[in-house]
């Protein structure tokens, strides 16, 4: 049996249970980590799912953030110092990962909290997550305010990328499954994948 | 054995390696079939992988598109009519799915070329993918030129959801899993899920 919803009847639901089937309905997403730091070194752990590949000439990559929320400090200090890293989350972590989700004060790094570990290296300025196993060095670009609803989109060019060596495939596709990373949809549920196959470039 | 690869060697690949990597670096993607027409009812089918949810007050979702590919003629259309819908796909049609990529001839349908079905329903001018077990009505809301790299992010509102009844949980959240959806990775690599959990709201 299929349900229609209509807009009406969308905007006529209670709001956390429209949070719920919005963030649903867009299909499985991408889930990570972004470390950042501020001037003072004070590191900052956040988890975002609207991370979205722009473009590979130059290698771009995006997110989406509400200005209203606890990721601020995400969007400050990638303001301040120009860099963040992006952390594919897996299955041993991803409960950690979840948890940076929760509203500590600006003084309390959630690397801390959730007893994630930080990982400095190639001199690069923005925390990696140690236990994340692909690990992307970025440097911000663009910002664009989103009038429409008042987020804001973060565009970065993808300056360094660590991932174990068996994963890279001849062609340039990199196997982030058999790395470990995990998918998620709607707000908190967490998926592993299982490969159905690779296809071949489509030509008609 | 970690492998780093830098800005430099990144620039310095192979141009289609290069896309095979960055196109997987991003992590779990949506992936959708975009079904548009034209004025004069040719419809066009395409594949998508950037779809990302915008914001659930009002409910809004975008995608990227390049300027320069086939996805044409589902930018044209969608301008010409103002709306578009997003169809899941699910391990019966992914095949199909992958093949929309194909740079078919503008008065060829991909819907003909793949044997994908079109249907019509509840007055929406848009095709649905009739063998697509989650469909969404779009109306186009706003189209922002990335001028970083000369992409297309579209912006649409949801105006209508069909899912599976038996699917909808009581608290908002879709079980996409339940419905079939599929995730993908990188160009052409499709996979299912499996669910590890569903976590309760973060708090510190």
């Amino acid at each position: 049996m299929i349900t229609q919803i209509t807009n009406t009847e969308l905007m006529a639901m209670e709001q956390r249970k429209r949070a719920h089937l919005i963030n649903s309905v867009g299909g499985f997403k991408s889930v990570c980590l972004i470390g950042t730091t501020n001037k003072e070194g004070q590191t900052n752990l956040a988890i975002f799912s609207s991370i979205v590949h722009i473009g590979a000439n130059p290698p771009l990559i995006s997110f989406i953030m509400r200005p209203d929320s606890v990721e601020r400090h995400t969007l400050s200090n990638i303001l301040a110092t120009g860099v963040y890293t992006i952390n594919h989350i897996n299955e041993n972590i991803y409960k950690q990962a979840h948890q940076t989700a929760a509203s500590y004060p600006k003084e309390i790094s959630e690397f801390e909290a959730t007893a994630l570990t930080v990982e400095y290296k190639n001199e690069f300025v923005a925390p990696f997550v140690k236990e994340s196993n692909i690990q992307l060095a970025i440097e911000f670009r663009e910002r664009i305010n989103l009038s429409i609803n008042n987020t804001i989109m973060i565009i970065g060019e993808i300056v360094q990328l660590n991932f174990p060596a068996n994963c890279l495939n001849e062609d340039g596709y990199l196997d982030i499954e058999k790395a470990g990373t995990i998918s998620c949809s709607g707000l908190d549920s967490y998926h592993t994948t299982s490969r159905l196959q690779r296809l071949a470039y489509a030509k008609p």
